[in-house]
């Protein structure tokens, strides 16, 4: 097989078949195809596309390219979700002990933040004491007592998927729904999970634009799941503007405490019950969605979930009474205030600038190796559909100080919003459902 | 600039600026931009090709891109005349010396055969003696006191080209026309000439497969010419079988001899009174092709044709006589005939399945470093619309023995024959020209 043969077979869109995949990706991995072919390669795959069994090869290629966890040891169906990413997204810190609560083991490998989005590791470390390294047998006997469990991830996860995106991204071929279908997935499925929800996110913020985008690209991840035989159920959900009303390492703890009490923003709780609804199906402690709603609400409702958060803290070594006391969470010295420049309604807020300025602010890193300051983060006061008049306050930066730094990051927050003489238009959170049964809107 | 900003613009086919085509182009000389960005680039010119004006921007960055020769001590118009590759393409070694007897300097810079294609150069050291490696000086007083040289390419002609080239071959992107179309241009250009005349060759032995693949890269080199200001004509020839009879380079040397003799195969010989007489219009040595046909005819009927070839020999080390007795050029120590093992009219000879037979015999490189034998070769005895019956001798390999290579070279000459029992339709050996004023067919 020569890769010369398998680009220009690609380049006039035939599919490659099980063997040339193969060979394709273990290349990559050995470094036995030089980089300029495999580049050439995506690119042409930009343009012909892949079908669904040479995507669903692909993936499983690359998952098999590493460890490919093995989950047995812990009894029932294992469910992981994944979201495409976005600016404020604490739904894996509220997900994982509810969905526990209701009985779905949960065992999840979580990732750090880069650039304008955050990670649930930096996020669950912003709890002091908190360890998201734990050696396989902890993992699996936390999860086996507990019920669930959040760890850094660690081990060779589908290292043909980390080189391939590295190369993607300097070579202009990040944006192709097979490529960006496949190493979702076989990082999922080399994580060991039985069955897999995706949150596919949509707007400003997320990494493709339309509804009608991540449908495609759901739509993808969904048949790759149905190939290689994990139940894969895909939400589209909007992020047009940040998810709930904080943003930043220990405020968005701080929130996800509010949503397992029973508070905080309608956005995110509507997000969660939505999603947890799908893990409680998929991992068959529910038969349908309403009955899976029912239950997630009652575990609210009863103090379940957030006991459950507590011990997951408590397993993790850090302080279980921040599950009932948020405000020993890290706190931020300065508060400053982004004050409306006119009267209006909103009608956007730029996640990816927001996601920026929290960056900017500490709350995140511009280069991997940089600290994180887990108080600073910014506060949404007024949201989409929000009537504002100029002078009120619309957001509050929680900043190191009230300094140079926090001035640029109030402009930038400023010019993230968006306003309008009308209310905006209504938009659904949740646009549409895409599992193998077909797109539910 | 940032490349991968770049190959996004090209993916989306947009249109790359002056100074974005330059820092590809510096990029890939300096090696500053990595080889896998240039090979995405590639790829999605490949898919999105590129204008007229850019193409033209690209020609003139890589010409720029290394040495470029100054003709003008040369008097006169200088005419470029460039192949794109053929077997049994011995036009050079018969037009050089045919329009500088009617007036047109050729100060001509040749390649080296490798595969199944041959190089002038090699030809031309098929005569004992002769030198191709003059210095630059040399090379310009011998065309302006007798009309004609031709040496082999030195210096450092459009590197950017080069290592371009390189690059394409081995990750399926040779085939795209303005890539194509800027390589063939940006020699030329960076080789010094006033006006270009191209052979667009089409057919089982040429890259292009079909005449209207070959018109359209025909095309794209006259608008480049036509951008920059080279007069640029291409003429869109058949390569369905091999030119002429003779293949291999003594063998390619007789033949020219004989069509400067006023003998030697018709197809030959008219497709040298084609491009013979563009040069001369091109270099203003005639108003019309029938007033430059005419000088040819002339200048092969008076021998002063043939003369020039002798002097052109003798300026250059070789033995002079050997233009008027072929027979002093190498000779093969053994003939194998290739007989016809059925019936029929021959339909076509898959020139590169010929071209292989040749390199396999000695007469061509398989790598770059290989040794040439200058005697072997195959003649063609019966060509398209011949009617053979089995048993006849259809060609003749000169070879250096009747050994297992020749019996393996004969089979693929044999198997290179395409027979049918009805004679073949009529095809035009010069198909099209293309020039500023359009495409006439």
């Amino acid at each position: 097989m020569r890769m010369v043969d398998l680009i220009r077979k690609k380049r006039t869109g035939e599919e490659m078949t099980e063997p040339e995949i193969r060979y394709v990706v273990d290349g990559v991995v050995s470094g036995t195809i030089p980089d300029y072919q495999i580049a050439a390669w995506a690119m042409a795959v930009c343009f012909t596309g892949m079908t669904a069994a040479e995507t669903a090869r692909l993936t499983m290629a690359m998952a098999n390219s590493g460890d490919v966890v093995d989950l047995s040891a812990i009894r029932g169906v294992k469910v992981d979700k994944h979201s495409t990413g976005g600016v404020g997204d604490k739904t894996t810190l509220i997900l994982a002990p509810m969905v526990a609560a209701c009985g779905v083991p949960v065992a999840k490998m979580s990732g750090r933040g880069l650039g304008h989005t955050g990670g649930t590791i930096d996020k669950l470390e912003a709890i002091a004491g908190f360890r998201t390294e734990l050696s396989r047998e902890a993992f699996f006997s936390q999860v086996n007592e507990i019920g669930v469990s959040v760890i850094g991830q660690s081990g060779n996860i589908a290292p043909a998927d980390k080189k391939l995106y590295a190369l993607r991204d300097v070579t202009g071929t990040v944006d192709s729904i097979p490529l960006i279908a496949s190493s979702v997935m076989s990082k999922k499925i080399a994580a060991g999970a039985d069955a897999i929800l995706l949150d596919v996110k949509f707007g400003s913020g997320a990494f493709m634009k339309t509804a009608e985008e991540a449908i495609e690209l759901a739509k993808a991840m969904v048949a790759i799941g149905t190939e290689v035989g994990r139940n894969t159920v895909a939400a589209i959900t909007d992020m047009d503007q940040p998810l709930g009303r904080l943003i930043g390492n220990a405020l968005e703890v701080r929130e996800a405490i509010e949503i397992l009490r029973g508070e905080g923003p309608a956005d995110l709780r509507e997000l969660c019950l939505e999603l947890g609804s799908h893990m409680l199906v998929l991992g068959g402690r529910a038969g349908d969605a309403a009955e899976a709603r029912e239950k997630l609400e009652q575990a609210i409702a009863s103090g379940e979930a957030l006991r459950k958060l507590g011990r997951l803290i408590a397993a993790q070594g850090g302080d279980p009474a921040v599950a009932e006391r948020p405000e020993l969470l890290p706190q931020a010295a300065a508060r400053v205030t982004v004050a409306a420049a006119a009267d209006g309604y909103v009608h956007g807020i730029d996640a990816e600038e927001i996601g920026v300025a929290a960056m900017r602010l500490g709350a995140g890193r511009a280069a991997k190796d940089d600290e994180i300051d887990y108080a600073v983060g910014i506060e949404l006061l007024a949201k989409r559909g929000d009537r504002v008049r100029r002078g009120d306050a619309i957001a509050i930066l929680h900043a190191r100080a009230d300094d140079g730094a926090a001035a640029e990051a109030r402009e930038q927050v400023l010019g993230a919003y968006a306003f309008g003489a009308e209310p905006p238009a209504a938009q659904p959170l949740v646009y549409a459902v895409v599992s193998k049964d077909g797109v539910r809107r």
